[in-house]
């Protein structure tokens, strides 16, 4: 286990984690790539996540972008959560639409960092802009505490 | 139409907005209370929102706060949207826990606004805060623009 | 020393801060009150302050309440910092205005915290809502680290 | 007038601003390099900066940000005003330091933009991570609005 390079640890970190990831999956999310420190999500806008106004739900925006920070800070195989995450709507999205969030590692000290998630859509027009803190905890990402 | 008191207003764009949003109604949540610049919403955390660390992923707790927002800053029957949120994650919430999201209008001017949001749990813990900082569009919230 | 109360507590970490703040001082900030979790502080817009619109810059208005923030989150004899922060500017100040800070604690956890910062005029006009994050250190409020 | 390209334009702007601009020029800042929504400002912390815990003041790093945002967003010579921004710190300045804040422009619609700026050290570590959204008034930012 102790001999995988950084790359492999970093896919068997996001695969561990995106099979107990319930809410991902059930919003159609993939994972297009990962690498230390980097995550590449997808997603498609569907009817559920449509609001009042027609458009996509702010709410499912977060939830991808939130999950590609996920996926992008917890590659090192230490449990790592959110402390706080803002986002900034640019277009809005529609039904039908393919996202892809892109999650970069601006800087990890101790145990804070701070990631950079880019939403675009099929047309490289950007959606929304989602700036996350992490806090490292206790914890293998690959084993569950228990 | 035009002799509803600003509380029925504020009922009648809330029931013709949830009527719409597919978004929150899937995640089954429900309007507790909505006034002028103010709304209470609730939801239980489902299996379908737990995340890879066994907890409920934040995406959803911010669908909560962010549907709040989007009914407390819809009360007066001016179409509005969020241009930007922030969340801040205070204690993990767990399946099963029922959640309540509190949205109060700090400010409202020419065309924007600040809203505030606490989400708590059944025993009355905060489990996020969140501000949104809103924008009117054109149209009206009980009659979709066409 | 142990046997202060809370408030003398707050008082004391509060003279004590100031004292070394020359950044508050040179502001020509005043302490109005302080208590556990919670100080007010105020300071008058000068010539010094406004930037090339004309108005007060913004990142005094920043100051004045980051000022705020820091004094009401170092209440506890414990070296606490900013981790990170968040504005909204509301209405513009003026030279001449005389603003208030009020911070208010809305959570305070094992090493974290955050605070509520409201920026008001003379005339109790909302002029910034400021959101701020705290993180506690090694070390006093009273006595230095060496 | 007219025939200046966008980066005579981006300079005339931010001389124009700059020689109005008392705050940034008080504190010691100079403007290292001006383009259409870019601008890179320099400052030194000195001991006015020096907040209660012997580090620089975050309002300063926050000033320093917010000249480097409002530079940024005034070169098209639409006056522009900041609607909100947040900082995250990164690792602490001390008196000495010679600081840089360069900001980017990520977007800019109809009326509103947002802003990246890095702040850095003479050791080209980061010290803060900034992000401003801009609002457009009327106006220009050469001629001050009568």
């Amino acid at each position: 286990m102790t001999d995988l390079t950084p790359q492999q640890l970093a896919e068997a970190c996001a695969e561990a984690m995106f099979s107990r990831d319930q809410a991902s999956q059930q919003l159609g999310m993939k994972i297009a790539s990962v690498a230390p420190g980097r995550a590449v999500l997808t997603m498609t806008v569907d009817n559920r996540m449509i609001q009042g106004h027609g458009a996509c739900h702010g709410g499912y925006l977060f939830t991808l972008a939130d999950s590609a920070f996920a996926f992008s800070c917890n590659t090192y195989d230490k449990a790592t959560v959110g402390s706080g995450c803002n986002i900034e709507y640019v277009s809005p999205a529609k039904e039908g639409d393919l996202l892809t969030a892109t999650a970069v590692e601006l800087t990890r000290g101790n145990r804070t960092g701070i990631y950079d998630i880019t939403i675009t859509n099929q047309a490289d027009q950007v959606v929304a802009y989602f700036r996350g803190k992490s806090y490292q905890v206790r914890g293998s990402v690959r084993r569950l505490e228990e």
